[in-house]
């Protein structure tokens, strides 16, 4: 963010007046549209409110903004006099497009976290820093400096990382794929939103977990999709529910995340696998397997995904290295029929041009290297503990007023709140005391539910996350 | 791609069937589809013929393929024998959904690029390996390994970014910007994409350069937007028939390549830039300006773009490193006013949850580095040289069958093709004598032209390229 310069001979008001002078002609505040308030905006430059209130009284002056008692200051609708000159209305085009925003709660969330003050942070689905390979990924940079053509890469994704991921799918989720039947996307997030938007058309059914990570997402209804809820219980969905939402909507996908489930945990029944994947094959209907969190399983192997079991073709694969790696790298991949992936690899060049050649080929020397089971061990160990940490908190802080069944794999863990109370109240109270959590509503349709992802605060801010966010309950809750 | 082991103890026949019949199990060959024939397989995998013929013997035998006389091997229809188990129907799911596929001209050309047998490449609008900084970028990561967190990262690009190109876009481009005004995209293709999809809804009127890039993008199409065009000629478009489709058909945004345009590489009209301008602003329609070229100017200095002279914060700005530095590195920028900014951060959090901080964070090294200066004069030098030798070569090879305006900055070269030409056939004449190029009418609604891609094809393959050219010119004709 912009701040003024104190060692600039110019004066501080001024400054702040050019700036939002500049700032208002290039449209970034358009006409009509409200300015910080005097009191934000002297926080957020870092100086005296009199100096912003000189810089708005010059800006006043010269007819460029307008304040009313009680509605604050906004930039004048006719700052460019009598000239017939205006800005495109902004506000109509932000709010044309196909694309529904995000869920309130959701940026609300953000918005917090971007302000960059400090908070104790259970909300953000990503593992902390200290549990990234960040150290490992250094020296590979360092021992292996680029050597490629920065050029485009092919659209279906970098090949050297294509050949690397069919060993790697082979060796850690027994699956069977060949370089052809893989897609390198951005993330999960990207494969999902091919699929959704390439593959299904407007006014397809489609069916999700409940609650679940794909809840969360307008990219659904944004494509038109209607949407159909699998109630999730500890055992996964039912399939018997898939058989039903067929037969009444004639759904045309599943979406599901058959391990550590995204917020509950849950891991899929075997018993349950096999009927869903015979279904799946009896009924023609494709199941997409998100499969983010396998790897991070505390204790044992793994469940297989159900891709290695997929003796029809019925199942699309997605995988990522953002939750067992760096989600920052944004390296996600899908493997499906050769024809699905060479449509969504032609789609994905339409809207981005395909992936960086960087990530990908550092995802390449990281798989490749002997840093990954040493990564993953300790990954697993710090996880078991962080959740252990949680747990512990969540007893002696909340004790009866939570209900929750013990992840064995995974970032998360799902609480049932027991006493009646307000998302949005809560939430709220927890940021003021320093702490944040996704409300379960955002992932279904139960409320009363909160996601705790305890991979991402540090060990230290878990304990004191918990008191704080009893305090919060507390407060709520008189 | 996969290929038989030579040194196991088990048969080539036999590794080749078992991973064929992996591949049909796993959906990438779907039931009724066409298998590769058996000289091309045996081609693929580097063996005899011989031994494919076995293979698909074995898998014929066991009822998983069939054959039939002229009509090739295809996987059968009835492979799970009697039961009622089938894969789904994936050419459906293929053939649904918004997104339409890429031109069939662009499928044909990557489609042959891929094959990585040498070609020379007028095709592809980038760089050659040798005019980008590989070696500078490979001395920045030696010196300075990350250190960041590789988290997820701002939804609007990663702060330093944004910094560095406030800085980049003041001393370059004469753009005042401010942080919170700049998105990072995946290059201008991801900035285009938020803006038809997130902007506008379908049957909005848009209107685009004829020829231009934009024409060859189905993204608009997918968009359902309604398109109208906007003659080039060497001064860029006319500014009244701006005014003629507003009145006629509403046109709710403008797309405009101003400087060195791709492909005909003309420069806008000082004169008409203020006509749009004050046009923009008199109606209230914003300009989208593309602005990839300009700093490859071969001589003097860019013309500034249309936003460096925007006081009514009409123009949507893209620009990006794709042409002047690294397409591989996937980094764009967009300077918009903050609420369409937002908005459109928001919409990519849902298709990719935002860019690798990776490739942005060498953005800024290089940026901040002291090689950005020798790196564009030598860039410059170099494709001036590359235009001449192109420019020499067309005269003399083809002398008065072609005819071209000398660009003075950008990759391309636009050249009319006198005597009436078949696009398709002499792309494929073309193609058979190792050389590729894209046929104008991917560009724009004339026929008879070539876009030469001078950038891309090293030094040396330039002046052979284009005899090679000739004669494929000269088979069309005869």
């Amino acid at each position: 963010m912009w701040k003024p310069d104190r060692t600039s001979g110019q004066s501080l008001f001024q400054q702040i007046a050019d700036d939002m002078e500049r700032r208002i002609s290039y449209g970034e505040f358009p006409p009509g549209s409200l300015l910080p308030s005097e009191r934000k905006l002297a926080e957020q430059l870092e100086v005296n409110r009199s100096t912003v209130v000189l810089a708005y009284e010059q800006l006043r002056a010269l007819g460029l903004i307008e304040s009313q008692t009680g509605s604050g200051t906004r930039v004048s609708r006719f700052k460019w006099g009598v000239s017939s000159k205006h800005t495109p209305n902004w506000n109509r085009y932000v709010e044309g497009g196909n694309f529904l925003p995000n869920l309130p709660f959701l940026r609300r969330i953000r918005e917090v976290l971007q302000k960059g003050t400090a908070i104790i942070d259970f909300a953000s689905g990503e593992l902390a820093s200290d549990l990234a390979p960040n150290e490992e990924i250094r020296l590979i940079l360092k021992e292996q400096p680029f050597i490629e053509h920065l050029g485009y890469v092919n659209p279906q994704g970098y090949v050297p990382l294509r050949e690397t991921l069919v060993s790697y799918l082979e060796q850690y989720r027994s699956i069977q794929a060949t370089e052809s039947s893989i897609l390198i996307t951005s993330g999960s997030q990207q494969s999902l939103y091919l699929i959704t938007q390439c593959l299904l058309s407007p006014g397809d059914a489609v069916a999700i977990e409940d609650p679940s990570y794909c809840y969360s997402l307008p990219m659904f209804q944004s494509a038109g999709l209607r949407l159909f809820r699998l109630p999730v219980d500890d055992k996964g969905i039912k399939p018997e529910d898939v058989r039903a939402l067929y037969k009444k909507h004639r759904i045309r996908m599943v979406f599901i995340n058959p391990n550590f489930q995204n917020p509950t945990g849950a891991v899929f029944d075997p018993v349950r696998r096999t009927q869903l994947l015979d279904l799946a094959a009896e009924l023609g209907i494709p199941i997409v397997e998100d499969d983010p969190f396998s790897l991070t399983a505390y204790e044992g192997t793994p469940p297989a995904p159900l891709k290695s079991l997929d003796q029809h073709g019925s199942v699309i694969y997605i995988g990522s290295l953002s939750k067992i790696a760096a989600s920052g790298l944004r390296i996600g991949w899908m493997v499906a029929p050769h024809s699905v992936v060479s449509r969504l690899a032609d789609a994905r060049q339409q809207m981005d041009f395909g992936l960086s050649v960087v990530p990908q080929r550092i995802a390449v020397q990281f798989l490749e290297s002997p840093y990954v089971e040493p990564h993953l061990d300790r990954l697993r160990t710090s996880l078991l503990f962080k959740r252990d940490l949680l747990i512990g908190a969540l007893e002696k802080e909340l004790g009866d007023d939570v209900t929750f069944t013990v992840p064995q794999g995974g970032l998360h863990l799902w609480c049932k709140i027991i006493p009646e109370v307000n998302d949005s109240k809560l939430l709220e109270e927890a940021i003021k005391r320093g702490i944040i959590f996704v409300p379960g509503s955002v992932y279904g349709s139960d409320s009363g539910y909160v996601r705790f992802t305890f991979a991402r605060p540090s060990q230290e801010d878990i304990v004191p996350g918990i008191a704080k966010f009893a305090e919060a309950l507390r407060a709520v809750l008189v």
